[in-house]
């Protein structure tokens, strides 16, 4: 029997579980989360979670175990590197229930890129080769320590550049679903002034999801108007639909990105 | 029977939970977890997860059900606006369990704030005093539509600017822990060549938290080593003891921030 529904149209999630201390307490400022909703989206797959949780293995288990089961795809950033705190290989192990040793692929391009770079292979480095069980290996052409991929869960650097580039390796595999198409009014009213049409126009295009985000530049009280669907036609009507009435209201209207 | 550890030793944690699909979506950056977590470690409270969750009802009263389960405090940022996709305030009721009214004093201030600013206080804004019953209301000095506070659980604006503003009208209200301590080492050496030494540290002083962040600046490879801890002594002797190994090793050794 086939699908009821035809390819296209299955919408594909993901989550981003950002690991690391660093994060939680402020010191560094997390840039991969919006980065990587953008690049999800841009090949069809819609990023509907994301957690941060410390270098707690425990914490870790957890919120990959409760993310993989509910979203199509998870990445994970950060913890991947030689020192003690980093525990992310392991906790991928854990979750899974599957051993983790130190794997020949992973071993072999380490072995090669530090004999190159006249740097000592220690132990410390060698961790970075522990990869779980059963887990295939994610390209690292910026500073060679592979991430991983097992089932559904990909596990990345948290450095951006390193992640990025890491992400990009990943791309061709990824299967995506529709595109979430977006277009952006600036209003030049309040958000009070346009919340009642827009509730109403929210229930004329069902498909179509609308948000509403102030703004306040220069001491102008503006709204930002996000329209976003897979469906282009129902977002142009809907576009339309706004923008007609925001000229009505006497308001001034400009696309935005 | 007096509490077993006094009171100072208690360490006090809390959650955000950052609601809005502009998050998601990458369209907007969230800045309201970084500011978050240094303020609340100022308050001597440890941010201990972050969580990311769309304008879906089921999602956010899971999400907040399962924090305020688990941390002291839980803040929530964003969907308390006058607009249809601004349901915070419906799903925190929901996931408590109680009733949601527009609550007298929310629309006393508000009638005031409208009336004196000859703005019409409409329907769509009248949804900006929609309080959970059983809440206490968090003062907004910015835009005077108010948060609120549940239990263990505050609600906050997700705009920066307003967030801000309402944390600092709760923040006296929070009863902090011991802090969080930290001190930083930027050491001019790949964090391979730490990791071992680092390690071992870590056995040495289980009471210090230690973080890798390896930095890559204009061609030079360093690490950024972050010791954490409320005890100050246990601190400051691994900072030393770190720091003697580094320049043992003829490494830079820069004490940051």
């Amino acid at each position: 029997m086939p699908d009821p529904k035809p390819a296209e149209t299955k919408i594909v999630t993901a989550a981003i579980l950002v690991i690391g201390d660093e994060i939680l307490s402020g010191r560094t400022q997390d840039k991969n989360m919006a980065w990587l909703a953008g690049r999800l989206n841009d090949i069809g797959v819609q990023l509907r979670e994301a957690r941060v949780v410390p270098d707690i293995e425990a914490e870790i288990v957890a919120a990959v175990n409760a993310l993989r089961a509910k979203f199509d795809y998870v990445f994970t950033t950060g913890g991947i590197g030689p020192t003690h705190d980093d525990i992310t290989a392991d906790s991928i192990a854990a979750a899974f229930g599957v051993g983790i040793d130190h794997h020949p692929e992973a071993m072999a391009l380490l072995t090669r890129h530090y004999e190159t770079s006249g740097i000592e292979f220690n132990n410390a480095r060698k961790r970075m080769a522990r990869i779980p069980d059963g887990a295939s290996l994610v390209n690292n052409p910026v500073s060679k320590a592979p991430g991983f991929r097992i089932e559904n869960v990909y596990v990345m650097a948290g450095v951006p550049t390193i992640m990025q580039a890491m992400f990009e390796e990943i791309a061709p595999e990824l299967v995506g679903g529709p595109k979430v198409l977006s277009r952006t009014i600036g209003a030049g009213l309040p958000e009070g002034r346009v919340a009642e049409k827009l509730g109403a126009l929210q229930e004329t295009y069902p498909d179509v999801s609308m948000g509403s985000y102030p703004y306040f530049r220069q001491g102008e009280v503006g709204t930002n108007l996000v329209l976003r669907s897979i469906d282009k036609t129902a977002l142009d009507a809907a576009y339309d639909d706004l923008a007609a009435y925001l000229k009505e209201e006497g308001a001034s209207v400009v696309e935005t990105t």
